[in-house]
């Protein structure tokens, strides 16, 4: 596809030359994994693609960097052996996933003290042990009451979205321990509050994993070549069908024609998809404007806030001492630490979140003091030899004028069982991918695949 | 102000001429009762202002229209003697306001019957009266305890924040007519559920108004010659500073200087301020981005969902048999009505709303099929003369692309107390208006002229 540029008056629509050039029979706005994934299920069967993505590189919400030889992620990172759909993407492009290290002993820094435990077992009292295991037998209990798709549909859904998930777990767990480790566990998730979200929200997620244990293999590996490497081998096959730099901010449509107009220009197809987180979806015009049931679920569903923070030492020098480098704590801005060392390198990775609240703190100071505030909250969880990395690396995805938050967007109570169904119901030309609209592994790489074949797969249906 | 358009180059922002006709003191975006205020007061001050609005009339979420004779109002509508800003507006203009009528039996159609009561009183059992009482009580104690700015900061206050007003209100009251009746009045305040809101949310509105018995005033009267006169009258006064038509899409900004960008030119001054919708300030693109903070707490505000439906009858049909026209209903998209009638004019106006879930559902029907569906609706509370109105009128809020719903923005629990800050703290040159920002009679015409005389005196005293 050539693509030719011309200059634009903003001002209408219709000034514009109708360039053969740049008519496609679909065009995906977004060139995360969603929107490659859509893509290629088009151009498979056979369909003209045109990817428009705002900024200079693809992969949205993935990022890998290659520092002195190491491959960094400073975005999404991890995968289940349970996500059939990016196994195969691994294996197919010959990319390689390395076990997350979980030997030694994980952190439990919660109510102010630091306690460890080995393994998945928090060394907490047989009672807020018992907690835990009754509030996870309930919560398993309720999945077999809920679809993977418009949970909101049943009424167990209904119910659940009208309560937080703060007054849910206040009311059904009784231990303390328990419940600072389970708000502390579901807090970093969200990136947010539990009273922001209702108990569906958190209650999806996991049922779209297919059960609770497949829930708690999310990370049980991460791509070794860097996650990155799956957005960009799409890329390469799509070619010059992916266009960079095309910052959408106009859309025109009816029952049959599609025009979406970026600062260079205006393209023409008989359908649209988008993905992009949906709160952005609502920063383009559309004319005619979206009906208020779409337009009115982006003004709720909201992105969670996180910095992630890569940092790289001499050695893994926490293994030395038995420890995982796993970590949970509610003191200070980092609230997870993950191992994310290579075996074949010397080098030791820990990887820090910090979530919330405290990275919007954080997202507002000088770099160097940001890293300043992090590295004292390492040396907190893991001793002093946590303030001397090698490297020190964070990206803020809150900042981010393509993302504005992460790791995905979240509802909170009654949004669902009012507005679900728009979460993906096309209108018109217009459909909808990305992460947040998948049913299967939701808010994961997996999802974002998902979303973007099953999007593809609605606008083949009507093209044939 | 003489202004020349140019064609501009939307790719970047540099290709402009730097026109000194376009440079002012204060830029002011939305010519709603907000922003006027805003420039009127600045001008007052002797600064030199121009307000930027979208749409081809001034007045936002304000629209009077006049119809054989008649003002209608189909947006805000109702002031109360103790808003004292408004009514100095009232006086200064010379128009007058005309009580609401009350006198006669008030309709309560609740949980499936129809039941009359005279005056403020429902027709309720004493259980249910003295749980109305009660709960009325519990909240003028607790509005000893908030104040009117930042209520987030007290203890209550993130209580209150963390909690649903249908989680708290479940547990509070204990009568079937009571919660329904509580229910069904603030659902149709928030144009929304109640889940969707925490306790704080709707608090702060009580609070702000002053106290629970002025907040009950807000619809004591309306003005007579339309509540569009005054936006207009102050719009007139203001001149060729007040631009129409100018959509803006981009903020440039610095320390030192803003540079506004509309679909017809560039405008340039020291400081800007943003009157209109919060989620609508995230539909801008800010060069650099707008911090974490206010990006995040306007992906989380909503807007309500409303219809404001005004039918003229050949008389007020219902004050005949001794009713008042004022309706709560849950059973059909009606949810309240009220008589709008003017006294010098023979017919009967009756004001009917459809909010929340049936506005969406109503806002997607053609406008013939909405209108029966509400006249079945007004029969069914007021008998069959209702279904034969002179005249109908309606205005979906939801749908306006420059209001996307209304009355006005809400926040879901966990907001405020996490984002409050940001609704009104300028961010360098930018500041923020609009009654979702107001401290005094938040959400009311009161509150959108105190909000735009607040960031007025915040622009005034950094240019002094």
């Amino acid at each position: 596809m050539v693509v030719l540029f011309f200059s634009l008056d903003r001002k209408d629509g219709v000034n514009h030359m109708h360039n053969k050039e740049k008519q496609t029979d679909v065009i995906i706005i977004g060139a995360g994994l969603s929107g490659l994934a859509a893509a290629r299920t088009l151009k498979k069967n056979g369909n003209t693609v045109t990817v428009l993505e705002a900024q200079s590189r693809v992969g949205g919400r993935i990022l890998s960097t290659i520092i002195k030889g190491s491959i960094l992620d400073l975005g999404a990172q991890w995968v289940s052996p349970h996500q059939h759909r990016i196994q195969t993407l691994i294996k197919e492009f010959g990319l390689t996933t390395t076990p997350t290290y979980k030997q030694g002993t994980s952190l439990y820094s919660l109510l102010g003290k630091k306690k460890r435990g080995l393994g998945n077992k928090p060394p907490f009292s047989p009672l807020s042990l018992l907690d835990i295991t009754l509030i996870e037998h309930t919560v398993k209990n309720m999945l077999k009451s809920i679809g993977p798709a418009k949970p909101w549909e049943v009424p167990l859904g209904q119910k659940l979205d009208s309560l937080t998930m703060e007054t849910w777990l206040d009311k059904k767990m009784f231990s303390k321990y328990g419940k600072a480790f389970y708000r502390q566990v579901y807090e970093e998730g969200l990136c947010g509050r539990l009273s922001e979200v209702s108990v569906l929200d958190i209650l999806w997620n996991i049922k779209s994993t297919g059960s609770f244990n497949e829930y708690l293999s999310a990370e049980d590996e991460w791509i070794t070549n860097g996650a990155q490497e799956i957005p960009n081998r799409i890329a390469e096959e799509l070619g010059n069908n992916v266009l960079l730099n095309q910052k959408v901010w106009r859309i025109d449509w009816d029952e049959t024609e599609v025009k979406v107009y970026t600062e260079e220009g205006v393209w023409f197809s008989k359908n649209v998809i988008l993905a992009i987180p949906p709160t952005l979806t609502n920063r383009i015009v559309y004319h005619p404007p979206l009906p208020s049931s779409r337009d009115q679920l982006c003004q709720r569903i909201w992105q969670g806030s996180v910095i992630k923070c890569v940092l790289v030492y001499e050695t893994p020098f926490w293994r030395i001492r038995g420890e995982s480098g796993i970590a949970f704590n509610n003191y200070g801005p980092v609230k997870a630490t993950i191992d994310g060392s290579n075996p074949s390198q010397k080098e030791g990775i820990l990887i820090a979140f910090v979530t919330g609240e405290e990275a919007r703190r954080l997202g507002e100071l000088y770099k160097e003091e940001r890293k300043i505030q992090v590295l004292n909250c390492i040396s907190y969880l893991f001793g002093h030899e946590g303030l001397y990395p090698k490297e020190y690396f964070d990206k803020d995805w809150s900042a981010d004028p393509w993302a504005r938050g992460g790791y995905a967007g979240h509802f909170p109570p009654g949004v669902l069982s009012q507005f679900g169904e728009a979460l993906t119901k096309p209108i018109g030309p217009i459909h909808w991918a990305g992460s947040e609209t998948a049913t299967e592994w939701r808010l994961y790489m997996e999802g974002a695949l998902e979303a973007g074949e099953r999007a593809a797969i609605e606008v083949i249906k009507k093209l044939t």
